[in-house]
């Protein structure tokens, strides 16, 4: 991303003021090692079961955006993403899982995950207990996050390029498209923040970016193990299915179609051929 | 519509149950006198300047509907209409309007009346105190009302259609596009139905129909009197403006500007020429 | 009040800029007839059915302050507010109406009127689209407003006190510790205004103060002419009765019982006796 | 607790269709060692921190039960449980905290953990996307099972009793007035169910309640290895202090201060002397 463009930005200032947390997020191991290419790719088919899931989460939270939008044009703006994450990425999502081996009914059945639930329930509450801005800041990290690593991944590791099995990846969210969405998501922040006292409340927002990038710090090392994860919330007891389940109910029995199905293919964790 | 279609459903049982208030508000004396092209412009204008303001309040129910449906597909259908109202229908509805000597200016800064105010949020409020069921209950009147009006005016006054100056709004409810998405919502809230326990809450949800339908009937009732509407809410004593000013809160220069305008277009109320 | 308590607050500046419609709200013509004891009984009997409804939907906004709190210690402020509502003051609000021969049923039978549905979702809406601090300005007209009108009526019509068959509603209003209670209202959003940059979003916490003061306003306009407003809300042709009604939809046979009650008293609207 | 009171309530379905989790939950290890009274200090006084933060959320969550509630009577319930847990029990909860050196600041210093967030704002996620019935039977788990652990552990560990240092903490789950409060929230819950069409949304009900007895299990499970859950979380790098910071916010410099007391205390994670 074209950093002089927000170098005075509020968001420019949450990232000074939560460096430690922010290089924790951008640069972890699981981001690293897509990078190289060595991400084993249990991991990274956890991730797109978990990323599915939070993704329905995360329309919700645009949803919200929109309610609590104070203009028509910021309503707009919500609903355009709210419209292409549940119409374009998501179907994007499905199409790209299914070249690693997991299918569109192994993401809607994935079990949701403790760190999963937490920083999605996070932003929500943040959506409904604060205004517009506070649901703003909690949704910077993600979107403008995914900018900033893709764009590095995709400069720094231009060597592996050509053999790295997570290339799509990478491409996708250095594209120009991605790109530009990040930086219209920061415009916007600071158009809300002039408006609604950014800067006088700069503390309490301040607080709400740092803990929403700890979450998605805590996602990111969810994927890398997500075996322990799975056993110590302890969901895989349940069996029983409903005819009838929101999305929100119908994790159960992800995590044992998931291990059923490294079974069947064979897979290690060290991440063997994929296409 | 093709009243087959539906005959079964909860939506019927509904209307069945309120037959008093769905005809009232479905053969009100402003649908009435559309049909026959008579009613008064400077009514006609008022609508379309409220219906504006509670396009913007409708679509932030939709975006509720979207945070509240238990399945990507519910979803999916909410945020469609979120999206199109945002994008197409205000779109139609500036031009439309402007057509009508209501400009887009007009429209942004209409004064929302109280009638107005009172059907959105109350919706609203049914959206985020009840559940998605609840919420589709009170959104029916109004998307599936507008298409029996259609639909019956479009047949009724065929013999006047030529020289009806409000022909367009007609065949926009009339159309074959807005009856299908009026039954497609009847569809929705017939699977919701089934799966929420609709059937044993539906005395509960009866009275939210009927409270809904009243509350449009209650619109096409200030829009037949448009002053003493206003004058009753006594909003016209504020002029100052605010730089930064949210929709929610920027009605208050409309109604002096749509009374200056009446003056300056030398406007009667007995619906002299509009093109 | 003592005004030089709060000379220097947001607050005051709400009021100064809302000097037209806060006079408007304070010393409408149903807050003079009080003051002299000349308000027709049955405008206040109205008063008294819409102001139980109105407590009940009050309740459910400082419910909503407990949510969105940003300390125990606020959270405590507003939950002492919603246990007194819901505990005492309904339940004196009930005692006091029996004298004025507006039964306990009556009051929970209550039809909403189109004003106080208005009102009071406004609120509900700010609360839960907005953050803490618009939920409290929209909620400041109503608890600082009766605390001025109660003091002031105390003061200026004391000549009429003892034959004012209202003297006991002023008395409340005036009582030290309703005093108590606006003033620490006002620190309260004083504050709030501090900790969430009050000032740099003071345009539209302005006009927040300004629509729910007009929405007071209204309230009281409401009450001086309850029949008109009955009609236009065109809700007494509704007859029937739910087993299980929740309370934001029992409203239908209040219009009708209370004008039974008025035929069954042989009151006239003129202020014939009250005990 | 008198099973027999609730033996054809929905509650005891739902108990008899998690079967499996209930017990995981009610006869956890950390559950078990409070009997014996060999539980860890160091887990206790870590679940003391965590439970504080939890009571916060949990009031959150009641609040919004008032804002839901359709009747007045369900309102006075729901607002004297927020009341009581605001004013009563987290002042219990303070003292108690006290005698096994947690201090006041300790408490509201306390770093929420990923499970505790995760639990809360389910809860909260719930209360607002769902109706109130949904909202009730989440927090059930929650109400009735400290009931039900109570009142076992005070029968099956009454030999150990006299010197068990957690006797106290029995001794309030046990008691009279809790397992009151726990069996008039199972009527509540029945009552809400049969209004509300429990039966007939029963598999997407009963859901929620495996998933929120799950969250529990998850809480007790998080207590057991403080350490390990706070090194996972990752929040430790963080030290920086806001002077106002919200409740929500105000969790980082809790662990820091954790492992300081543990050292200053000269503290084993053995269970070493209490008072």
């Amino acid at each position: 991303m074209n950093k002089k463009l927000y170098a005075s930005s509020i968001f420019d200032r949450f990232k000074q003021n939560c460096r430690t947390e922010w290089h924790s997020y951008c640069h972890h191991e699981f981001v690293e090692q897509i990078g190289h290419g060595t991400l084993p790719i249990e991991s990274f088919r956890y991730y797109l079961e978990q990323d599915y899931v939070f993704l329905v989460h995360f329309s919700r939270a645009w949803a919200l955006a929109v309610y609590k939008s104070p203009t028509v044009a910021d309503m707009k703006w919500a609903s355009e993403i709210l419209h292409s994450t549940l119409n374009t990425e998501m179907q994007l999502h499905v199409l790209f899982s299914e070249r690693f081996g997991v299918s569109e009914s192994d993401l809607q059945n994935a079990e949701e995950s403790l760190e999963n639930l937490a920083y999605t329930r996070y932003v929500l509450d943040m959506g409904l207990s604060g205004d517009i801005l506070n649901l703003y800041v909690s949704l910077m990290p993600c979107v403008v996050g995914y900018a900033e690593i893709g764009l590095r991944l995709s400069l720094n590791y231009a060597s592996v390029f050509d053999t790295n099995p997570y290339r799509e990846w990478i491409e996708m969210y250095s594209s120009e498209e991605y790109q530009k969405l990040a930086l219209k998501s920061i415009s916007s922040l600071e158009r809300l923040s002039q408006q609604l006292g950014g800067n006088s409340r700069y503390g309490e927002l301040n607080e709400i970016f740092r803990k929403a990038t700890k979450l998605e710090e805590g996602f990111w090392s969810m994927c890398m193990n997500p075996s322990i994860e799975t056993s110590s919330w302890a969901l895989l007891r349940c069996a029983r299915q409903e005819e009838f389940r929101p999305f929100h109910l119908r994790r159960e029995q992800g995590a044992i179609s998931h291990r059923r199905r490294w079974t069947a293919l064979g897979c290690r964790a060290d991440g063997d051929a994929v296409h």
